[in-house]
């Protein structure tokens, strides 16, 4: 019999668990993703906030997986699975056929259907994101230095971040302490402390999903910092330059979207149930009904768990938890043995606010504050792979807790933009 | 009498050598820039061989300055200098008046005539440029690992480097040894050190200024990590997915051109005298002759020093010395001090080739081999902007040199710009 072949698709949290949990086991990976790095997504939000690096929360799949000699990587783009011929197309018309598949190609951000929302308030999910959102903080900071026109630098200094889960909580957070502490001393012009940040929720909280004692925690660590907290407000519009609420309109320059994210669209080409959010719904192993063979994982995946109104959040360590669980699935057929349901043992939610507060509710054990916080960092060190990034990581908090400065602070986008257009515009002429 | 204003054109050595010397000096100091950072341009080819993250060599110039409450920093372009009404534009129409200007606007690649080569063959002088040569050069080797042909694996896995000077010098090598060692073992289909390296001159040396000895012990160490050195060779032309040579054709993917440079064209807005390649021709103090209230500084200037024939080159000491020269002229002129003329101590020479081995020509002193190595880590550490910054590239280093790995392997320039393009497509819809 020849080694059968499993393919992955993506290489997020998901992916990378299974590859690892598959890695020198008798089957052959390959393992396929339109990026060449795994990348640390609960940390974007810093690489927007110019406190960290690109590489410092990414990291090339090859190097992770380079010691697993029966795994391969491929850089591309799927652009269709058929699950009756059991093939995955990659991107012109290339195709491979697989044993086992595991779908983990995570979910992007939803404008909920306004699409012209889309340019105005761009989300967080890649690095591409978050370095859109640095150069449009950083900017908006150096005009409003030289405007002469107040409601024009007002405009300039206010922020609008929609969604009060984690990332809109440690963005707004973020952007405050920019303002108040990192910039304040470097310009002449403009009080940078006098930036305003509005966190825009539609409902009736923030940090939702937490016990009602650290919702207010986390709301009060907020107001503290000087962000202005709506919630029960939902937007209206995201028009150039300002965006609308029921009862107010707030003119501003820069507007992040964290309010919502949608699966990937390979979840519709497998023939299976989804859920009404587009999640394919999967049995308790975390396969298809139809096809034992294809497993969904990570914030593709509708798993019922113990309670069918309430599946598995989409969150890393669920996301990791499935990852495994499916190759470890796959390797059981194999041996002959039977699958077994996957049991998630909830790991508990953490957010940061700011510089040294967090809310942070781990097993039941719920803490609030700087001891929250210290949790938060010991468990975000701990996930972050690569040996190298964490420490580099390391360095580079506890300078900027020490000295308030963010290392990353660099606008350059516009310049190699246009040094791009301008090198084209040279080879067509 | 109103407090004199000194306007600074460019935030490289030069000009922010300049500003640090007119910190907290009875004058009031306007910086002007692009770009909202220095960039440390030395190790740009660490960026491009995904050694060092962009932050790393790059510190905004508020944050560098913001101590010296008589420094403003200015992002923007400046598009006209009259020399007659002392007045400076920046971008759409904005002017400023100055006392005394510094103008430091540095240098760009040259192509030498070329325009159609400039988009095949990316120079190296800015953050845009090392990602730029950073993304062909990762792309290059995941093509290579799943084409079927065996030629274009061959051309892919090709790369050529024009120009013998210390930036090509350092780039060929950090090619052979990521493709000998870093990528060696997470490429299942191609053997990444069958890639080829291959340095082009058009004289008869690499790192012509240097010493014979230095020289050859250059031309050694190259030749040692299995580059093909080829001095005396011209390019005939650049085209796409080769370079023609006199005697032979090389099929190569990626093309670096590190070959020539030229100074800023603000230089010929000054109605003074130019060199041959461009550079303005300044006095022994470093001003225009009919302008001692306008300086030129950096790789935008010719000063003749000792010797009209040979100006002092275009490199870090040389500039930083005639931005600090210049600054304390103008205080000389306000404390009613004659002027003294520019007396540059040459500070050497300096190249590393690989991982642990240099050549260096310091004040006299010749070394190769692993002491210029340490010499080179030394010099470049020491001058990096930012506390921050040190600690940062010394760990990475650190790190780099016991474990070979590059930490900034990234690849998602692609995607950044799709996104991008969708956004836009949709805006437009």
């Amino acid at each position: 019999m020849p080694t059968p072949h499993v393919v992955i698709i993506g290489g997020g949290f998901a992916g990378l668990a299974a590859a690892r949990t598959l890695a020198n086991e008798p089957v052959r990976v390959t393992l396929i993703d339109r990026r060449n790095h795994h990348l640390f997504q609960p940390l974007l939000y810093q690489v927007a906030t110019a406190a960290l690096a690109p590489s410092d929360i990414a990291e090339p799949l090859r190097g992770v997986l380079g010691h697993a000699r029966n795994v391969e990587v491929r850089l591309g783009e799927v652009t269709g699975i058929d699950v009756d011929t059991r093939t995955v197309s990659v991107g012109d018309g290339d195709t491979m056929t697989y044993d086992h598949l595991i779908v983990a190609a995570g979910a992007r951000t939803s404008w909920f259907g306004h699409a012209d929302w889309e340019a105005r308030a761009p989300g967080l999910k890649t690095l591409g994101d978050a370095l859109d959102i640095r150069h449009r903080m950083l900017r908006a900071f150096e005009q409003a230095e030289w405007t002469e026109d107040e409601a024009e630098r007002a405009r300039l200094l206010t922020f609008v971040v929609v969604g009060g889960g984690p990332t809109g909580v440690e963005m707004a957070g973020a952007l405050r302490e920019i303002a108040f502490r990192t910039l304040a001393g470097d310009f002449r012009h403009v009080r940078p402390e006098a930036a305003r940040v509005v966190l825009v929720e539609a409902g009736p909280h923030v940090l939702a999903p937490l016990p009602a004692p650290l919702r207010d925690a986390a709301r009060r660590f907020l107001e503290e910092l000087g962000v202005e907290v709506r919630t029960g407000t939902a937007v209206k519009a995201v028009e150039d330059g300002r965006v609308v609420l029921a009862d107010e309109t707030i003119a501003a320059d820069t507007v992040i979207w964290a309010a919502g994210v949608q699966p990937s669209p390979l979840g519709s080409m497998l023939g299976a149930a989804v859920d009404r959010r587009g999640r394919v719904v999967v049995e308790a192993d975390g396969s298809l009904a139809d096809h034992p063979e294809v497993f969904v994982t990570g914030d593709m995946a509708h798993h019922a768990h113990d309670d069918p109104d309430q599946p598995l959040p989409g969150v890393a360590p669920v996301a990791l938890a499935m990852g495994q669980h499916a190759a470890r699935c796959i390797l059981h057929d194999l041996a002959g043995r039977p699958r077994r349901p996957l049991r998630y043992l909830d790991k508990g939610n953490l957010a940061t606010i700011g510089r040294q507060r967090a809310v942070a509710d781990i097993a039941g054990v719920r803490l609030s504050g700087l001891i929250a916080w210290l949790a938060w960092v010991f468990v975000h060190l701990m996930t972050l792979v690569g040996h190298r990034n964490r420490v580099v990581v390391f360095t580079k908090w506890a300078w900027a807790w020490a000295t308030w400065e963010r290392s990353s602070r660099l606008l350059w986008r516009d310049e190699a933009a246009r040094d791009e257009a301008q090198r084209e515009a040279r080879l067509r002429a």
